[in-house]
């Protein structure tokens, strides 16, 4: 059994923080930042390469982080938690997102159930009914094919099927694989429902309602605007809805959907793109086998991160390295830069993930920390980003590490795809290097790290991959942290407030607002 | 003439760093929080209201921050600017971009020009030809209107359009003033203009490209690639585009174009929504005289910003409090949350014109600063984020100050924006008081400042006068700081990099970079 022990209790913790700082600008000037963007590079899955070589550890640094990826025993956690422990002490579960990609580990039974063969029965299921639906055995009532599919969700039911939908749509486009067009309703403004139906075909769509609890106040809010607009258009609800819920919700077996597929209280809302919950909306857009693609590059990267040497394991290196500067070196913020506008959401899911997953003030055991966890992270796409806020990442008064992400070949095959590489190779080396000037307005520090993962090109695969990548470096932070990742008891307080006022049960400065707004 | 000193020399910024702190969850309970959202508020124009009473100040530290904007000339300095000093000293500019939006002071006359005359002259132009697409008088090559608009532009030619556009669309839907859609190119990245040119009606399409040098990399290269489509498709790119430009491109007055709309280098890129740069592609989506109202609800907020009394003037008292959260409580980020759906993407929008305004470490001298200036930005809307990376800001091991944005009535009219309003008015006493309870994983510490912008509903007078607010915020943060924040010298570096790296001629990192991603 692994020992959860906090991170300022560790003798390595410690040692690192007396280790010599590293001068970026200097070391990543000349041949030996050659040698370094050679030597400080990890393969991951999937063709994926994590270079670090523009972070400001040298082998020093890095024998000391790889001491404390063992005094953490980060791999003994990760081998307990795809083993079944109840790691999410918080609320006595199991953390099994991982499982839906494949086995890491031995069997793991639950409730009485071996949890892979339910993961993989449900994955069967969506296959089933996404083929039927694309060829068109499961019809409208007219007996017209289904084109589109319209997401209702919120939170993890959104921001990451969202995400890895857009970041597929456009290669499913070039390569054929674009089945139906997706859409996503997730925000409890009604405005936002409307503005979706507004550009929706509906009479051609499947909308598919994601709930695990079936009760989520915004989700059956948008439900019944939804449910609402067939009617209008004289459709019967029954007939154009399917639910991703568990099994024992209202929602399920339930005769106002056509089919319901299922979840469980294993996987938690931010990481559930690899279950029911993206893979109903990914294998209706895309097809099913394209989702199993993007399982299997996620489960090829989660098998690297079984590796116990941090050298060798990027998921691993990414975390120790984010602790490092967040407690030795006191940076607060990372920014995550995709040079891939079919990433334009992808740091907004990884905003949801790490912040909801390491935001925390108190250890596993309920203990409040001394030390600071979870940094804000943001990020836009690529040169979009060069031209606006990096500003103040090249010159402004604080530090913020940096996370690029890049592509050898577009996802269309065009020749502009060397510029928006030629830029992302520019800026790792401005923020390292900076460029001493006279004129202080035009000088640049330097000294700003920041890492890179590149790959061949966007694919189901290599999405699945980048997903699992960033997945598993959030859950060995939060090892390091010693807090519990997968719970979110910070989200409760509001919905209990929200529900007073709609009560109108309010008084103090509640009440005022409450007639401010005009509720 | 005003004094430029640094935010360290004055004698009200020592004193208020003397103020005793406030304990936020203290006041804001019971009786004393009811008279704080009654008291602390102040009206800003077009029926919206900026209400602090959740931020961490108290009658002494507002009597003080009265002090510091007296001190540091804020007023005077505001109304050099709009009189037409030279206020963007690093490139010797003067900052017009509110005499696009009406005449707050004298008339401001430069390279022999009444400028207000100029770009109301640009707006009537482009109200001219607007008016004659949507009445059918310019056609498409067969003889056929216009439907829909795509702008070409980076940076601030697209965030702030697209953000803008965003914000109204669905208001348009509803009361009938979408006239064209509009889609936005704006990442080199190739994969993006693939993917709008693939949802769009290109036959019916006029392309927009903005460039002010008329030179811009990755504008020019996603020009040639609309070129290409438009020749693919037979059709004449003469015939389907306009340029917006300074009268002195290579673009204005050249055959390549249906007509050329014109804006200068005293409107920065980051600021330019209400010049031609938004303009154009505004007034062709929802008509001129909506592009007017948004015009108006902008110039009401800056005549408000003129007022000395910091609280009667909400822009001025935005900016002060957030200087006393950076520079004297030591807060490092802010985070901007509309809870509105049409406001997506302004989120976005802020975070560039903040963050490229006063990230900066030099005055406006080029010396350098002994404190921290602009905050990383970042937001997403509403209820989306609260079942996400709110965790963080009510759990997390830093203090996060928030911007909330909220409207009585959606833009629809749906009653479920009751439901929005309980939300954010539970979100502020959530962070602002927090919740005791012994399982300290269960527990809120509260104390976590927010300020909320409450409209009516959102409009395009509202919008404008919301976007004013801000930009009028970060002009006076960035007279606190005494940085330059019309400049943007940290963008340059990257550019001359991946100049090099295109042009082959690297060596060190740059080049091993370069030859991982195979440029």
């Amino acid at each position: 059994m692994a020992e959860w022990k906090n991170l300022d209790t560790l003798a390595s913790f410690e040692e690192l923080q007396k280790c010599g700082r590293v001068d970026l600008a200097a070391v990543m000037s000349g041949e030996s930042g050659a040698e370094r963007v050679k030597e400080y590079s990890v393969p991951m899955a999937e063709g994926l390469t994590y270079n670090y070589a523009a972070k400001a550890v040298d082998d020093e640094t890095l024998s000391v982080l790889k001491k404390l990826a063992e005094e953490a025993q980060l791999s003994g956690k990760f081998e307990e938690l795809y083993n079944g422990a109840v790691i999410n002490t918080g609320e006595k579960r199991l953390v099994l997102h991982q499982l839906c990609r494949g086995q890491l580990g031995g069997d793991v039974i639950a409730d009485g159930v071996n949890k892979r063969d339910f993961y993989v029965e449900q994955q069967k299921r969506i296959a089933d009914f996404a083929g039927k639906v694309h060829r068109g055995e499961i019809v409208n009532e007219k007996g017209e094919k289904f084109t589109s599919v319209v997401q209702i969700g919120i939170g993890g039911s959104d921001l990451g099927p969202r995400a890895m939908y857009l970041a597929l749509e456009n290669w499913a486009r070039v390569t054929g694989h674009l089945k139906m067009t997706a859409k996503f309703i997730s925000n409890v403004d009604p405005d936002d429902a409307a503005a979706v139906l507004a550009s929706t075909d509906v009479p051609h769509t499947i909308f598919i309602l994601v709930s695990k609890s079936g009760t989520t106040l915004e989700t059956l809010t948008n439900e019944s605007f939804v449910k609402d607009a067939l009617e209008k258009e004289g459709l019967d609800p029954a007939k154009h809805m399917i639910a991703v819920t568990s099994e024992t919700s209202p929602l399920a077996k339930n005769a106002g959907y056509l089919d319901a597929f299922f979840m469980d209280d294993y996987i938690g809302g931010r990481y559930s793109s690899s279950s029911a919950v993206g893979g109903a909306v990914l294998s209706l857009a895309f097809g099913p086998e394209v989702f199993a693609e993007f399982l299997d590059g996620a489960h090829a990267e989660d098998e690297l991160a079984k590796e116990k040497d941090p050298l060798k394991n990027p998921d691993m290196l990414d975390a120790l390295i984010g602790v490092y500067e967040r407690n030795v070196l006191g940076m607060e913020a990372t920014a995550v830069l995709p040079y891939s506008q079919a990433l334009s959401r992808f740091p907004a899911h990884l905003q949801q993930v790490d912040m909801e997953s390491n935001g925390k003030s108190v250890n596993r055991f309920g203990e409040p920390l001394d030390y600071v966890t979870g940094p804000v992270i943001f990020g836009e796409p690529g040169t979009n980003g060069q031209h606006s806020f990096y500003q103040l990442l090249h010159q402004g008064t604080n530090i913020i590490p940096l996370q690029f992400v890049g592509f050898r070949k577009s996802q269309i095959g065009s020749t502009s795809q060397q510029k928006l590489c030629a830029n992302v190779a520019a800026q790792i080396v401005a923020f390292a290097c900076g460029k001493k000037d006279e004129n202080r307005n035009k000088n640049f520090e330097g000294g700003r790290p920041s890492s890179i993962i590149i790959g061949e090109q966007l694919t189901p695969a290599s999405l699945g991959a980048l997903l699992a990548h960033f997945e598993n470096k959030i859950m060995f932070q939060g090892f390091l942290w010693n807090v519990n990742s997968f719970d979110q008891e910070g989200v409760q307080l509001g919905k209990v407030l929200a529900k007073r006022v709609l009560a109108h049960n309010t008084d103090g400065a509640l009440k005022e607002y409450s007639d401010l707004l005009d509720i």
